[in-house]
Protein backbone atom coordinates (compact mmCIF):
# COMPACT_ATOMS: atom_id res chain seq x y z
CA UNK A 1 0.00 0.00 0.00
CA UNK A 2 1.27 3.79 -0.14
CA UNK A 3 2.40 4.89 2.59
CA UNK A 4 0.53 6.27 4.76
CA UNK A 5 -2.80 4.44 2.85
CA UNK A 6 -5.32 6.62 4.06
CA UNK A 7 -5.96 10.25 5.54
CA UNK A 8 -7.62 9.37 8.14
CA UNK A 9 -9.06 6.78 9.62
CA UNK A 10 -12.64 6.93 12.06
CA UNK A 11 -13.03 3.97 14.08
CA UNK A 12 -16.75 3.65 15.63
CA UNK A 13 -16.62 1.19 18.66
CA UNK A 14 -13.22 1.02 20.59
CA UNK A 15 -13.59 -2.85 22.14
CA UNK A 16 -11.15 -5.81 20.93
CA UNK A 17 -11.58 -5.35 17.12
CA UNK A 18 -11.99 -2.01 17.01
CA UNK A 19 -9.04 -1.28 19.59
CA UNK A 20 -6.70 -3.85 17.57
CA UNK A 21 -7.88 -2.14 14.24
CA UNK A 22 -6.41 1.41 15.90
CA UNK A 23 -3.37 -0.36 17.04
CA UNK A 24 -2.68 -2.33 14.04
CA UNK A 25 -3.20 0.81 12.08
CA UNK A 26 -1.15 3.33 14.01
CA UNK A 27 1.47 0.90 14.35
CA UNK A 28 2.54 0.11 10.65
CA UNK A 29 1.76 3.81 9.93
CA UNK A 30 -1.47 3.06 7.80
CA UNK A 31 -3.43 6.08 8.39
CA UNK A 32 -1.86 10.01 9.13
CA UNK A 33 -4.84 10.51 11.78
CA UNK A 34 -6.98 7.53 13.96
CA UNK A 35 -9.79 9.18 15.45
CA UNK A 36 -11.82 6.96 17.90
CA UNK A 37 -15.27 7.28 18.76
CA UNK A 38 -17.03 5.20 21.44
CA UNK A 39 -20.39 5.19 23.35
CA UNK A 40 -18.36 5.27 26.69
CA UNK A 41 -16.13 8.61 27.37
CA UNK A 42 -13.80 6.56 29.50
CA UNK A 43 -13.38 4.03 26.97
CA UNK A 44 -12.70 6.13 23.99
CA UNK A 45 -9.85 8.31 26.42
CA UNK A 46 -8.37 4.62 27.19
CA UNK A 47 -8.20 3.81 23.13
CA UNK A 48 -6.29 6.68 23.22
CA UNK A 49 -3.97 6.20 26.17
CA UNK A 50 -3.73 2.09 24.66
CA UNK A 51 -2.42 4.09 21.15
CA UNK A 52 -5.33 2.23 19.20
CA UNK A 53 -6.17 6.32 18.21
CA UNK A 54 -4.36 9.56 18.23
CA UNK A 55 -7.49 11.25 19.02
CA UNK A 56 -10.82 10.58 20.91
CA UNK A 57 -14.17 11.79 19.30
CA UNK A 58 -17.20 13.13 21.37
CA UNK A 59 -19.73 12.30 18.56
CA UNK A 60 -19.78 10.21 15.83
CA UNK A 61 -20.28 12.81 13.56
CA UNK A 62 -16.59 14.53 14.83
CA UNK A 63 -15.71 11.22 14.32
CA UNK A 64 -16.11 10.32 10.62
CA UNK A 65 -15.41 14.45 9.80
CA UNK A 66 -12.81 14.19 6.88
CA UNK A 67 -12.03 10.57 7.38
CA UNK A 68 -12.05 8.86 3.87
CA UNK A 69 -11.56 5.28 5.93
CA UNK A 70 -14.54 4.85 8.23
CA UNK A 71 -14.07 1.59 10.28
CA UNK A 72 -17.62 0.11 12.15
CA UNK A 73 -16.80 -1.88 14.87
CA UNK A 74 -19.52 -1.51 17.64
CA UNK A 75 -21.91 -4.26 18.71
CA UNK A 76 -23.82 -6.17 15.27
CA UNK A 77 -26.96 -4.81 16.39
CA UNK A 78 -25.68 -0.92 16.71
CA UNK A 79 -24.30 -1.10 13.18
CA UNK A 80 -27.11 0.17 10.73
CA UNK A 81 -28.50 2.41 13.03
CA UNK A 82 -25.17 3.99 13.18
CA UNK A 83 -24.66 4.05 9.28
CA UNK A 84 -28.12 6.08 9.40
CA UNK A 85 -26.79 8.28 11.52
CA UNK A 86 -23.09 8.30 9.89
CA UNK A 87 -24.74 9.42 6.81
CA UNK A 88 -24.87 12.99 5.99
CA UNK A 89 -21.10 13.39 7.81
CA UNK A 90 -19.41 11.16 5.46
CA UNK A 91 -16.81 12.33 3.00
CA UNK A 92 -17.58 12.05 -0.29
CA UNK A 93 -14.70 9.70 -0.82
CA UNK A 94 -14.82 7.90 2.10
CA UNK A 95 -14.80 4.00 2.03
CA UNK A 96 -16.89 2.47 4.82
CA UNK A 97 -17.16 -0.97 6.66
CA UNK A 98 -17.92 -2.95 9.36
CA UNK A 99 -16.79 -5.75 11.30
CA UNK A 100 -20.37 -7.31 12.33
CA UNK A 101 -20.41 -11.21 12.69
CA UNK A 102 -23.51 -11.75 10.71
CA UNK A 103 -23.06 -9.83 7.10
CA UNK A 104 -26.34 -10.11 5.16
CA UNK A 105 -29.06 -7.84 7.35
CA UNK A 106 -26.31 -5.34 7.26
CA UNK A 107 -25.34 -5.23 3.76
CA UNK A 108 -28.50 -5.65 2.86
CA UNK A 109 -30.01 -2.54 5.14
CA UNK A 110 -26.42 -0.34 3.99
CA UNK A 111 -27.90 -0.73 0.34
CA UNK A 112 -31.21 0.84 1.47
CA UNK A 113 -29.39 3.78 3.14
CA UNK A 114 -28.47 7.07 1.06
CA UNK A 115 -24.58 7.13 1.69
CA UNK A 116 -24.32 9.49 -0.85
CA UNK A 117 -20.72 9.10 -3.02
CA UNK A 118 -19.40 7.19 0.02
CA UNK A 119 -19.52 3.51 -0.38
CA UNK A 120 -20.00 0.52 1.88
CA UNK A 121 -18.46 -2.93 2.22
CA UNK A 122 -19.11 -5.54 4.60
CA UNK A 123 -15.98 -6.92 6.39
CA UNK A 124 -15.52 -9.96 8.86
CA UNK A 125 -12.21 -10.05 10.62
CA UNK A 126 -12.15 -13.62 11.84
CA UNK A 127 -10.58 -12.62 15.22
CA UNK A 128 -12.82 -13.04 17.92
CA UNK A 129 -11.92 -14.24 21.43
CA UNK A 130 -14.24 -14.10 24.47
CA UNK A 131 -12.20 -11.65 25.85
CA UNK A 132 -13.61 -8.01 25.23
CA UNK A 133 -12.64 -4.67 24.95
CA UNK A 134 -10.08 -2.44 24.37
CA UNK A 135 -7.81 -3.95 26.97
CA UNK A 136 -7.71 -7.08 25.18
CA UNK A 137 -6.81 -5.02 21.87
CA UNK A 138 -3.58 -6.10 19.83
CA UNK A 139 -1.95 -5.24 17.58
CA UNK A 140 -1.13 -8.44 15.87
CA UNK A 141 -4.83 -9.76 16.33
CA UNK A 142 -5.03 -10.23 12.63
CA UNK A 143 -1.67 -12.07 11.71
CA UNK A 144 -2.07 -14.89 9.84
CA UNK A 145 -6.34 -14.74 10.26
CA UNK A 146 -8.72 -14.72 7.46
CA UNK A 147 -10.45 -11.44 6.80
CA UNK A 148 -13.82 -11.71 4.82
CA UNK A 149 -15.07 -9.07 2.78
CA UNK A 150 -18.96 -9.30 1.46
CA UNK A 151 -18.70 -7.06 -1.72
CA UNK A 152 -21.88 -6.86 -3.78
CA UNK A 153 -22.82 -6.61 -7.59
CA UNK A 154 -22.86 -2.72 -6.62
CA UNK A 155 -19.94 -2.70 -5.03
CA UNK A 156 -17.32 0.21 -6.17
CA UNK A 157 -14.29 -1.84 -7.23
CA UNK A 158 -11.49 1.16 -5.70
CA UNK A 159 -13.68 0.81 -2.57
CA UNK A 160 -12.98 -2.83 -2.39
CA UNK A 161 -9.02 -2.80 -3.44
CA UNK A 162 -8.64 -0.44 -0.62
CA UNK A 163 -9.70 -2.57 2.18
CA UNK A 164 -8.40 -5.76 0.25
CA UNK A 165 -5.04 -3.38 0.86
CA UNK A 166 -5.69 -2.40 4.82
CA UNK A 167 -6.72 -6.36 5.63
CA UNK A 168 -3.51 -7.39 4.00
CA UNK A 169 -1.48 -4.57 5.41
CA UNK A 170 -2.46 -5.79 9.22
CA UNK A 171 -1.48 -9.05 8.30
CA UNK A 172 -4.24 -11.34 7.09
CA UNK A 173 -5.42 -12.91 3.62
CA UNK A 174 -8.57 -11.84 2.48
CA UNK A 175 -11.35 -14.01 1.32
CA UNK A 176 -14.35 -12.62 -0.56
CA UNK A 177 -17.79 -14.35 -0.02
CA UNK A 178 -21.05 -13.42 -0.73
CA UNK A 179 -23.06 -12.26 2.65
CA UNK A 180 -25.41 -14.84 2.80
CA UNK A 181 -22.34 -17.66 2.08
CA UNK A 182 -20.68 -15.86 5.08
CA UNK A 183 -23.45 -15.93 7.58
CA UNK A 184 -24.35 -19.62 6.44
CA UNK A 185 -20.49 -20.87 7.09
CA UNK A 186 -20.04 -18.49 10.08
CA UNK A 187 -23.37 -20.55 11.86
CA UNK A 188 -21.31 -23.71 11.20
CA UNK A 189 -18.02 -22.55 12.69
CA UNK A 190 -18.13 -19.85 14.66
CA UNK A 191 -21.93 -19.15 16.08
CA UNK A 192 -22.51 -22.82 16.79
CA UNK A 193 -19.39 -23.47 18.89
CA UNK A 194 -20.84 -20.30 21.14
CA UNK A 195 -23.47 -22.43 21.56
CA UNK A 196 -22.47 -25.62 22.17
CA UNK A 197 -20.35 -24.23 24.81
CA UNK A 198 -23.55 -22.89 26.24
CA UNK A 199 -25.28 -26.08 26.10
CA UNK A 200 -22.37 -27.77 27.39
CA UNK A 201 -22.11 -25.40 30.60
CA UNK A 202 -26.35 -25.97 30.86
CA UNK A 203 -25.86 -30.17 31.25
CA UNK A 204 -22.95 -29.31 33.71
CA UNK A 205 -25.30 -26.71 35.76
CA UNK A 206 -28.14 -29.18 35.50
CA UNK A 207 -25.59 -31.52 36.93
CA UNK A 208 -24.42 -29.57 39.76
CA UNK A 209 -27.79 -28.61 41.02
CA UNK A 210 -28.76 -32.21 41.11
CA UNK A 211 -25.86 -32.50 43.46
CA UNK A 212 -22.81 -34.18 41.37
CA UNK A 213 -19.66 -32.86 42.07
CA UNK A 214 -19.67 -31.86 38.37
CA UNK A 215 -17.25 -28.89 38.76
CA UNK A 216 -14.90 -30.86 41.18
CA UNK A 217 -14.48 -33.17 37.94
CA UNK A 218 -13.82 -31.10 35.13
CA UNK A 219 -10.68 -31.59 33.52
CA UNK A 220 -8.81 -30.19 29.93
CA UNK A 221 -12.19 -31.38 27.47
CA UNK A 222 -14.72 -29.62 29.82
CA UNK A 223 -12.16 -26.75 29.80
CA UNK A 224 -11.83 -26.31 26.02
CA UNK A 225 -15.34 -27.14 25.10
CA UNK A 226 -16.87 -24.00 27.11
CA UNK A 227 -14.01 -21.65 27.34
CA UNK A 228 -16.01 -19.29 24.73
CA UNK A 229 -19.15 -19.65 27.19
CA UNK A 230 -17.94 -16.52 29.26
CA UNK A 231 -18.08 -14.25 26.03
CA UNK A 232 -20.81 -11.59 26.26
CA UNK A 233 -24.57 -12.22 26.35
CA UNK A 234 -25.67 -9.11 25.38
CA UNK A 235 -22.79 -9.52 22.34
CA UNK A 236 -23.80 -13.04 21.61
CA UNK A 237 -27.48 -12.46 21.50
CA UNK A 238 -26.89 -9.87 18.86
CA UNK A 239 -24.81 -11.73 16.67
CA UNK A 240 -27.37 -15.34 16.77
CA UNK A 241 -30.92 -13.07 16.79
CA UNK A 242 -28.66 -11.22 13.62
CA UNK A 243 -28.41 -14.85 11.88
CA UNK A 244 -31.29 -16.55 13.12
CA UNK A 245 -32.17 -18.65 9.78
CA UNK A 246 -28.23 -20.03 9.65
CA UNK A 247 -27.57 -20.62 13.11
CA UNK A 248 -30.97 -22.72 13.39
CA UNK A 249 -30.08 -24.34 10.01
CA UNK A 250 -26.72 -24.91 11.92
CA UNK A 251 -28.30 -26.59 14.90
CA UNK A 252 -29.75 -28.65 13.03
CA UNK A 253 -27.07 -30.31 11.41
CA UNK A 254 -25.60 -30.37 14.94
CA UNK A 255 -28.49 -32.26 16.47
CA UNK A 256 -27.99 -34.69 13.56
CA UNK A 257 -24.71 -35.25 13.82
CA UNK A 258 -24.82 -36.31 17.75
CA UNK A 259 -27.78 -38.49 16.64
CA UNK A 260 -25.39 -40.17 14.32
CA UNK A 261 -23.02 -41.09 17.30
CA UNK A 262 -25.85 -41.75 19.72
CA UNK A 263 -27.07 -44.03 17.45
CA UNK A 264 -23.95 -46.08 16.68
CA UNK A 265 -23.36 -46.07 20.14
CA UNK A 266 -27.02 -47.13 21.60
CA UNK A 267 -26.65 -50.10 18.63
CA UNK A 268 -23.31 -51.28 19.83
CA UNK A 269 -22.10 -50.53 16.54
CA UNK A 270 -18.64 -49.77 18.21
CA UNK A 271 -16.66 -50.88 15.25
CA UNK A 272 -18.61 -48.01 12.92
CA UNK A 273 -17.93 -46.05 16.33
CA UNK A 274 -14.41 -46.18 16.09
CA UNK A 275 -14.47 -45.47 12.27
CA UNK A 276 -16.00 -42.27 12.25
CA UNK A 277 -13.87 -41.22 15.19
CA UNK A 278 -11.21 -42.11 13.35
CA UNK A 279 -12.16 -40.63 10.76
CA UNK A 280 -12.66 -36.85 12.47
CA UNK A 281 -9.59 -37.55 14.03
CA UNK A 282 -8.14 -37.60 10.67
CA UNK A 283 -9.66 -34.47 9.39
CA UNK A 284 -9.00 -32.35 12.80
CA UNK A 285 -5.28 -33.19 12.50
CA UNK A 286 -5.22 -31.44 9.32
CA UNK A 287 -7.25 -28.79 9.79
CA UNK A 288 -5.74 -27.82 13.81
CA UNK A 289 -7.53 -24.25 13.28
CA UNK A 290 -5.99 -20.83 14.09
CA UNK B 1 3.98 -39.98 53.34
CA UNK B 2 6.82 -42.04 54.87
CA UNK B 3 9.50 -41.53 52.58
CA UNK B 4 9.59 -43.59 50.84
CA UNK B 5 6.29 -44.17 50.67
CA UNK B 6 6.68 -47.55 48.36
CA UNK B 7 9.38 -50.36 47.92
CA UNK B 8 8.50 -50.92 44.64
CA UNK B 9 5.59 -49.34 42.12
CA UNK B 10 5.07 -51.67 38.99
CA UNK B 11 3.56 -49.20 36.00
CA UNK B 12 1.26 -50.98 33.40
CA UNK B 13 0.59 -49.30 30.28
CA UNK B 14 3.01 -46.12 30.21
CA UNK B 15 1.48 -43.73 27.85
CA UNK B 16 0.74 -40.30 28.97
CA UNK B 17 -0.86 -41.05 32.55
CA UNK B 18 1.65 -44.24 33.37
CA UNK B 19 4.56 -42.10 32.33
CA UNK B 20 3.26 -39.01 34.36
CA UNK B 21 3.00 -41.30 37.43
CA UNK B 22 6.21 -42.61 36.94
CA UNK B 23 7.58 -39.36 36.58
CA UNK B 24 5.82 -38.13 39.31
CA UNK B 25 7.14 -40.79 41.69
CA UNK B 26 10.86 -40.66 40.73
CA UNK B 27 10.98 -37.16 41.33
CA UNK B 28 9.20 -36.84 44.72
CA UNK B 29 11.37 -40.33 45.79
CA UNK B 30 7.98 -42.18 46.82
CA UNK B 31 9.30 -45.57 45.82
CA UNK B 32 12.66 -47.39 46.14
CA UNK B 33 12.20 -48.77 42.25
CA UNK B 34 9.55 -48.19 39.94
CA UNK B 35 9.27 -50.89 37.16
CA UNK B 36 7.32 -50.03 33.77
CA UNK B 37 5.88 -52.75 31.76
CA UNK B 38 4.28 -51.71 28.22
CA UNK B 39 3.40 -54.15 25.40
CA UNK B 40 5.34 -52.92 23.26
CA UNK B 41 8.99 -52.71 23.70
CA UNK B 42 10.01 -49.30 22.28
CA UNK B 43 7.75 -47.89 24.97
CA UNK B 44 8.95 -49.20 27.56
CA UNK B 45 12.31 -48.67 26.95
CA UNK B 46 11.40 -44.31 26.17
CA UNK B 47 9.67 -44.87 29.73
CA UNK B 48 13.16 -46.00 31.13
CA UNK B 49 15.13 -42.99 28.94
CA UNK B 50 12.44 -40.40 29.76
CA UNK B 51 12.88 -41.06 33.63
CA UNK B 52 9.63 -42.33 33.94
CA UNK B 53 10.94 -45.58 35.44
CA UNK B 54 14.10 -47.16 36.94
CA UNK B 55 13.94 -50.63 34.44
CA UNK B 56 11.86 -51.88 32.03
CA UNK B 57 10.01 -55.38 32.61
CA UNK B 58 9.67 -57.70 29.57
CA UNK B 59 6.52 -59.06 30.80
CA UNK B 60 3.02 -58.44 33.11
CA UNK B 61 4.53 -60.88 35.30
CA UNK B 62 7.59 -59.76 36.21
CA UNK B 63 6.77 -56.07 36.00
CA UNK B 64 4.54 -56.62 39.32
CA UNK B 65 6.61 -59.23 41.12
CA UNK B 66 7.09 -58.09 44.34
CA UNK B 67 5.40 -54.87 44.00
CA UNK B 68 3.78 -53.33 46.70
CA UNK B 69 1.84 -50.73 44.51
CA UNK B 70 0.69 -51.76 40.76
CA UNK B 71 -0.44 -49.12 38.78
CA UNK B 72 -2.88 -49.73 35.70
CA UNK B 73 -2.43 -47.32 33.11
CA UNK B 74 -3.51 -48.95 29.85
CA UNK B 75 -6.24 -48.57 27.96
CA UNK B 76 -9.77 -48.83 29.61
CA UNK B 77 -10.76 -51.55 27.58
CA UNK B 78 -7.72 -54.26 28.57
CA UNK B 79 -7.24 -53.38 32.20
CA UNK B 80 -9.26 -56.25 33.36
CA UNK B 81 -8.09 -59.04 31.36
CA UNK B 82 -4.58 -57.55 32.69
CA UNK B 83 -6.00 -57.58 36.29
CA UNK B 84 -7.03 -61.41 35.79
CA UNK B 85 -3.67 -62.09 34.26
CA UNK B 86 -1.57 -60.57 37.03
CA UNK B 87 -3.63 -61.43 39.95
CA UNK B 88 -1.24 -64.90 40.59
CA UNK B 89 1.77 -62.96 41.01
CA UNK B 90 0.38 -60.15 42.92
CA UNK B 91 2.65 -59.77 46.54
CA UNK B 92 0.51 -60.39 49.29
CA UNK B 93 0.24 -57.22 50.50
CA UNK B 94 -0.25 -55.39 47.01
CA UNK B 95 -1.94 -52.23 46.43
CA UNK B 96 -3.23 -52.36 43.26
CA UNK B 97 -5.22 -49.22 41.34
CA UNK B 98 -5.78 -48.20 38.06
CA UNK B 99 -6.80 -44.93 35.78
CA UNK B 100 -9.07 -45.73 33.75
CA UNK B 101 -11.95 -43.19 32.37
CA UNK B 102 -14.63 -45.46 33.43
CA UNK B 103 -15.09 -47.46 36.73
CA UNK B 104 -18.38 -49.02 37.36
CA UNK B 105 -17.55 -52.12 34.89
CA UNK B 106 -13.53 -52.19 36.13
CA UNK B 107 -14.53 -51.65 39.89
CA UNK B 108 -17.34 -55.03 39.55
CA UNK B 109 -14.96 -56.43 37.17
CA UNK B 110 -12.24 -56.59 39.83
CA UNK B 111 -14.49 -57.58 42.81
CA UNK B 112 -15.09 -61.16 40.77
CA UNK B 113 -11.07 -61.59 40.34
CA UNK B 114 -9.50 -63.69 43.02
CA UNK B 115 -6.65 -61.09 43.95
CA UNK B 116 -5.58 -63.63 47.30
CA UNK B 117 -5.07 -60.94 49.87
CA UNK B 118 -3.73 -57.97 47.58
CA UNK B 119 -6.61 -55.03 47.21
CA UNK B 120 -7.78 -52.92 44.36
CA UNK B 121 -9.19 -49.66 44.72
CA UNK B 122 -10.48 -48.07 41.60
CA UNK B 123 -9.10 -44.28 40.77
CA UNK B 124 -9.02 -42.17 37.80
CA UNK B 125 -7.01 -39.21 37.52
CA UNK B 126 -8.97 -36.24 35.82
CA UNK B 127 -5.84 -34.85 34.35
CA UNK B 128 -5.88 -36.22 30.38
CA UNK B 129 -5.24 -34.49 27.17
CA UNK B 130 -5.07 -34.58 23.61
CA UNK B 131 -1.75 -35.41 23.59
CA UNK B 132 -0.77 -39.19 23.97
CA UNK B 133 1.88 -41.21 24.81
CA UNK B 134 5.43 -41.31 27.17
CA UNK B 135 6.78 -38.62 25.29
CA UNK B 136 3.72 -36.13 26.19
CA UNK B 137 4.13 -37.45 30.06
CA UNK B 138 5.26 -34.69 32.52
CA UNK B 139 5.77 -34.95 36.51
CA UNK B 140 3.81 -32.18 37.25
CA UNK B 141 0.88 -33.65 34.86
CA UNK B 142 -1.53 -34.31 38.35
CA UNK B 143 -1.01 -30.66 40.59
CA UNK B 144 -3.86 -29.32 41.37
CA UNK B 145 -5.72 -31.33 39.70
CA UNK B 146 -8.72 -33.89 41.14
CA UNK B 147 -7.43 -37.54 41.81
CA UNK B 148 -10.81 -39.81 41.97
CA UNK B 149 -10.96 -42.58 44.11
CA UNK B 150 -13.83 -45.47 44.30
CA UNK B 151 -13.87 -47.08 47.07
CA UNK B 152 -16.66 -49.59 47.87
CA UNK B 153 -17.84 -51.40 51.18
CA UNK B 154 -15.26 -54.00 50.54
CA UNK B 155 -11.97 -51.81 50.10
CA UNK B 156 -9.95 -52.33 52.93
CA UNK B 157 -9.12 -48.91 54.87
CA UNK B 158 -5.01 -48.96 54.76
CA UNK B 159 -5.09 -49.72 51.07
CA UNK B 160 -7.38 -46.89 50.69
CA UNK B 161 -5.62 -44.64 52.83
CA UNK B 162 -2.08 -45.40 50.90
CA UNK B 163 -3.66 -44.53 47.59
CA UNK B 164 -5.05 -40.89 49.15
CA UNK B 165 -1.59 -40.77 50.30
CA UNK B 166 -0.18 -41.11 46.89
CA UNK B 167 -2.51 -38.33 45.17
CA UNK B 168 -1.79 -35.84 47.42
CA UNK B 169 1.64 -36.85 46.88
CA UNK B 170 1.80 -35.98 43.30
CA UNK B 171 0.05 -32.75 43.88
CA UNK B 172 -3.79 -33.46 43.48
CA UNK B 173 -6.83 -32.90 45.22
CA UNK B 174 -8.74 -36.70 46.39
CA UNK B 175 -12.20 -36.96 45.80
CA UNK B 176 -13.76 -40.73 46.76
CA UNK B 177 -16.97 -41.30 44.99
CA UNK B 178 -19.11 -44.17 44.31
CA UNK B 179 -17.82 -46.21 41.22
CA UNK B 180 -21.66 -45.69 39.17
CA UNK B 181 -21.54 -41.59 40.62
CA UNK B 182 -18.28 -41.39 39.30
CA UNK B 183 -19.23 -42.73 35.66
CA UNK B 184 -22.67 -40.25 35.34
CA UNK B 185 -20.45 -36.99 36.02
CA UNK B 186 -17.71 -37.42 34.04
CA UNK B 187 -19.87 -39.17 31.09
CA UNK B 188 -21.37 -34.80 31.04
CA UNK B 189 -18.02 -33.09 32.05
CA UNK B 190 -15.86 -35.52 30.57
CA UNK B 191 -16.58 -37.86 28.15
CA UNK B 192 -19.61 -35.64 26.71
CA UNK B 193 -17.37 -32.65 25.50
CA UNK B 194 -15.22 -35.47 23.28
CA UNK B 195 -18.86 -36.32 21.24
CA UNK B 196 -19.44 -32.80 20.81
CA UNK B 197 -15.99 -31.92 19.33
CA UNK B 198 -16.81 -34.87 17.57
CA UNK B 199 -20.01 -33.26 16.00
CA UNK B 200 -18.57 -29.69 15.41
CA UNK B 201 -16.63 -31.53 12.86
CA UNK B 202 -18.82 -33.27 11.59
CA UNK B 203 -20.96 -30.45 10.84
CA UNK B 204 -18.04 -28.60 9.40
CA UNK B 205 -16.91 -31.48 7.11
CA UNK B 206 -20.17 -32.26 5.90
CA UNK B 207 -19.90 -27.87 4.83
CA UNK B 208 -16.40 -27.81 3.36
CA UNK B 209 -17.77 -31.16 1.64
CA UNK B 210 -20.75 -29.12 0.13
CA UNK B 211 -18.06 -26.45 -1.32
CA UNK B 212 -18.35 -23.91 2.08
CA UNK B 213 -14.93 -22.33 2.73
CA UNK B 214 -15.42 -23.48 6.80
CA UNK B 215 -11.90 -23.72 7.03
CA UNK B 216 -10.85 -21.16 5.77
CA UNK B 217 -13.12 -19.11 8.07
CA UNK B 218 -12.39 -21.16 11.78
CA UNK B 219 -11.17 -19.25 14.37
CA UNK B 220 -10.69 -19.31 18.17
CA UNK B 221 -14.39 -20.09 19.09
CA UNK B 222 -13.76 -23.67 16.37
CA UNK B 223 -10.14 -24.28 17.61
CA UNK B 224 -11.36 -25.05 21.21
CA UNK B 225 -14.75 -26.92 20.63
CA UNK B 226 -12.67 -29.26 18.27
CA UNK B 227 -9.17 -29.43 20.28
CA UNK B 228 -9.90 -32.74 21.66
CA UNK B 229 -11.14 -34.53 18.21
CA UNK B 230 -7.50 -34.92 18.02
CA UNK B 231 -7.55 -37.47 20.44
CA UNK B 232 -6.81 -41.48 19.70
CA UNK B 233 -10.08 -42.64 18.26
CA UNK B 234 -9.18 -46.28 19.80
CA UNK B 235 -8.94 -44.91 23.18
CA UNK B 236 -12.15 -42.71 22.89
CA UNK B 237 -14.19 -45.66 21.26
CA UNK B 238 -13.00 -47.94 24.20
CA UNK B 239 -14.08 -45.24 26.84
CA UNK B 240 -17.42 -44.28 25.61
CA UNK B 241 -18.01 -47.89 25.20
CA UNK B 242 -17.26 -48.51 28.40
CA UNK B 243 -19.53 -46.02 29.80
CA UNK B 244 -22.62 -46.67 27.18
CA UNK B 245 -25.21 -45.80 29.50
CA UNK B 246 -24.39 -43.23 31.18
CA UNK B 247 -22.55 -41.42 27.74
CA UNK B 248 -26.09 -41.94 26.16
CA UNK B 249 -28.08 -40.22 29.09
CA UNK B 250 -25.31 -37.10 28.77
CA UNK B 251 -26.36 -37.02 24.54
CA UNK B 252 -29.78 -36.95 26.02
CA UNK B 253 -29.40 -33.99 28.44
CA UNK B 254 -27.63 -32.13 25.91
CA UNK B 255 -29.92 -32.51 23.60
CA UNK B 256 -32.02 -31.08 25.86
CA UNK B 257 -30.03 -28.10 26.43
CA UNK B 258 -29.28 -27.41 22.52
CA UNK B 259 -33.62 -27.63 21.81
CA UNK B 260 -34.42 -24.91 24.79
CA UNK B 261 -31.54 -22.58 23.04
CA UNK B 262 -33.17 -23.66 19.60
CA UNK B 263 -36.50 -23.31 21.34
CA UNK B 264 -35.75 -19.62 22.08
CA UNK B 265 -34.18 -18.47 19.01
CA UNK B 266 -36.83 -19.98 16.75
CA UNK B 267 -39.67 -18.12 18.63
CA UNK B 268 -37.70 -14.66 18.86
CA UNK B 269 -37.73 -14.73 22.39
CA UNK B 270 -34.46 -13.19 22.53
CA UNK B 271 -34.54 -11.43 25.98
CA UNK B 272 -34.99 -15.03 27.30
CA UNK B 273 -32.04 -15.93 25.29
CA UNK B 274 -29.97 -13.24 26.51
CA UNK B 275 -31.15 -13.87 30.03
CA UNK B 276 -30.11 -17.64 29.81
CA UNK B 277 -26.68 -17.05 28.11
CA UNK B 278 -25.54 -14.84 30.75
CA UNK B 279 -26.79 -16.96 33.63
CA UNK B 280 -24.57 -19.58 31.62
CA UNK B 281 -22.01 -16.44 31.16
CA UNK B 282 -21.71 -16.17 35.55
CA UNK B 283 -21.16 -19.83 35.81
CA UNK B 284 -18.24 -20.18 33.89
CA UNK B 285 -16.71 -17.03 34.81
CA UNK B 286 -17.16 -19.11 38.17
CA UNK B 287 -16.20 -22.10 37.21
CA UNK B 288 -13.44 -21.14 34.40
CA UNK B 289 -12.46 -24.97 34.71
CA UNK B 290 -8.74 -26.60 34.79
Amino acid sequence: MADPAFDKLAILGVGLIGGSVGLAVRERGLARTVVAYSRTPATRRRAVERGAADLAADSPAACVDGADLVYLASPVATILPLLAELAPHLRPDAVVTDAGSSKRLIVDGAARLDLGTAAFVGGHPMAGSEEMGIDAARGDLFEGMTYVLTPTAETQPPALARLRGLAAAVGSQVLELDPGEHDESVAAISHLPHVLAAALMMVTEERARAGEPVYELTAGSWASGTRVAASGSRLWREILVSNRAAVLRSLDDCAAALATVRGLLAAHLDDDLEGLLEQIRRRKTEHPGR
